[in-house]
């Protein structure tokens, strides 16, 4: 499900993991034409939990589709050699490199003295060069301490930290990249001269500290931030269990959140007893992060004599800021901003996986067509149509490349192979 | 720290909190001349925690930084008719706002009968209009189940969830919403065509579970993600804790990767052991999850006998990928990546709050001249300069707009004002 915003441009994606392929499916999202190169049989990535029975990845086929998909043995010169050919294809929005892939015979500059506006992005661990994933990035923001609940109040060490699931950090770097490719395309359309990008995992990250202010706390007040447990920082919010065992979260960040909250749940008298005893001015968020405890006591008991049915009625019906917590499975089947309901999600068939919900790209453009999404190829699926239609490669040459072992087709697929 | 690839395009942000100022700080980063428009005085998100000892956030003045500041009280209908002109002011690359406030008279249709080749891109809560923020949508994404350890193994009923700290949703749609603004300007460029945008937090969130697997995992396996501690999910890694109790984050998911881990701990033996014994093959990132527990544990055991001082050097002469675990105190203290030692981090001086290290873009641009970090400015710092460069009004105009009190300069900021 793509829009046509990027039409006329051409990426060439050798990458692994997380954060490249999620910037190239942003890219192919938005209308580009994304293949992706792979190694014969698959790259490092290829075989990633979750897997289905076929033993094709759930992971690798989510990231990887709207993308086209050709295979190559980049062990052997010709292959390489043919990948830095795609790469440096003429075409007005061609010359394209996604990579976090750091190979000599790939470098800017190797690909630079065949077309010298090139664009190339690097995804890099840190901005050394020096290797890191986002697990290895996210230890040193200080988010692991602040996760969860606190387990040695008085004393100065860190509390056992919390690791995230999200791996958010190789998210973020994915949309800048994407962002990053797509800023350079448009510079070159005004000025013709192309562009070496770089973007470290670890620099995402950290900036990011500066951005939301943690960094300058540290710095300015000498202060790290408390674990917070479920609470949100610097408002009110936390989760809330009903009478029947069912759990939401509720947020009172603005002061209109704050006000529907406190009248849905009829407790106007509390809060303005609570806030005398405490002398603090609740409609101030500030206030409120520092009643948290006491306000949370006050809600706990409101839900504890409440069934979900009725908390979501009430809520509902007030401007009241909630949502539900739920499993995948739960969400697929009780969320209507998933599936069916929602044009974002279209029914995709994938070699290997079988039928399912895949989602497209989730800006919406008024009045834009968006495309179908195409579900992830086999592996090899398009090589002879890149080597032709790209490299313009006639199908004796490209018969050639097969019969040398350089390129496969889809029966290259270990889900073909293996069947 | 900013890169002039967007330098003729001019945004409008009518927002608050995260996702919109953060959309419009990364437009800024790449060369746009952001305007934030806020209420005399400061909106709903000025006074979020953190705060400096002045009254001033850190978090406010760490989103908006980079930004130009115009003060207008837009409860006035000249006010209003202000902004809607800032908006639809002429210049070819003008004409955009950015905006998480879904108010009738700064609607696309309103803004468009002003200037049929208006850009807006909005950020709302879900898809169909309702509230929602990101720790509202995070708790319906079963990450908070798969975080942290488990309670209730044997149970079918969902663990104590563990929320996210760090807002990744709202991270994830501001990089959407900037690269959706610069797809639509290049689009605009070449056929003069405006764009009418929406994103939704929500769909942010859940399409992400598509990408990732995670969602086709519940609809094809019908299968819910277990609780994983601090465990990486579909390979091998952990934290683990040294002679004197520092923390390490180690990371095994690449082939490469293990191996080296495996050689640095000197645990080749005893990994065969194990393998033979569980008839793993543990050079497959699938049986090494499998297998996480077990081999944990001999890792645990190799750095309770070692510093960290010793493991940091063993680790550093191969190629192990792993990381320490740090508050933000100490990462500006003891880490070179970040502060004087890379260039994405300046110092400046902000208003209320003092100096202070603050990060630029963490896309590095070979070759590319970047501009200095431009700290956050006080409210209506710009106001005259953006009425008079941007709507060509006199001074003798902008004087009566601040006699009228429709506008505001940055006296009126309350860092100012109560000093």
């Amino acid at each position: 499900m793509s829009y046509p915003f990027l039409n006329e441009v051409r990426v060439i994606e050798s990458s692994a993991f997380i954060a490249a392929p999620l910037a190239g499916l942003t890219l192919s999202q938005f209308g580009a034409d994304v293949i992706r190169i792979d190694m014969i049989g698959g790259g490092i990535d290829y075989a990633r939990m979750p897997l289905a029975p076929s033993g094709r990845s759930l992971y690798w086929t989510g990231l990887n589709k709207e993308k086209r998909s050709i295979a190559i043995d980049i062990r052997q010169p010709r292959g390489r050699e043919l990948v830095q050919q795609l790469v440096t294809a003429p075409g007005n929005d061609g010359g394209i490199l996604l990579t976090n892939v750091g190979v000599p015979w790939l470098s800017h500059a190797t690909l630079a003295a065949q077309r010298d506006d090139l664009i190339s992005c690097t995804i890099q661990g840190n901005f050394d060069g020096s290797t890191a994933v986002d697990y290895t990035v996210n230890c040193a923001t200080g988010y692991p301490f602040v996760q969860g609940k606190r387990e040695h109040p008085a004393s100065h060490a860190h509390p056992t930290p919390v690791n995230s699931t999200f791996p958010a950090w190789d998210a973020c770097c994915a949309y800048q990249a994407a962002l990053a490719v797509t800023c350079a395309v448009m510079a070159r359309r005004a000025t013709g001269a192309g562009s070496e990008l770089k973007i470290a995992l670890s620099d995402v990250a950290f900036s990011m500290l500066s951005h939301l202010g943690i960094m300058t706390e540290a710095e300015v007040l000498g202060r790290e931030r408390e674990p917070i447990g479920n609470f949100i920082y610097g408002a009110f919010g936390r989760d809330f269990v009903t009478r029947d065992g069912k759990r939401l979260m509720i947020a009172g960040i603005s002061a209109g959140q704050w006000k529907a909250l406190v009248e849905a749940c009829e407790l106007a008298g509390p809060i303005a007893e609570l806030s005398a005893r405490l002398d603090k001015d609740l409609n101030k968020e500030s206030h409120r992060y520092e009643a948290r405890e006491a306000i949370a006591v006050l809600i706990e008991r409101w839900f504890a004599a409440r069934s979900y049915n009725e908390i979501e009625q009430r809520f509902n019906a007030s401007r009241v800021c909630w949502g539900p917590y739920r499993g995948v499975c739960e969400l697929l089947r009780d969320d209507n901003r998933v599936g069916a309901n929602n044009p974002l999600y279209q029914r995709v068939s994938t070699e290997g996986v079988g039928e399912h919900w895949a989602a497209g790209t989730p800006v919406r453009a008024e009045g834009v067509a968006r495309s179908e999404v195409r579900p992830a190829a086999l592996l090899g699926q398009h090589t002879d149509e890149v080597l032709s239609s790209v490299l313009g490669l006639d199908s004796a040459a490209v018969g050639k490349l097969h019969d040398a072992g350089i390129v496969a087709g889809p029966k290259s697929d270990p889900t073909v192979l293996h069947r």
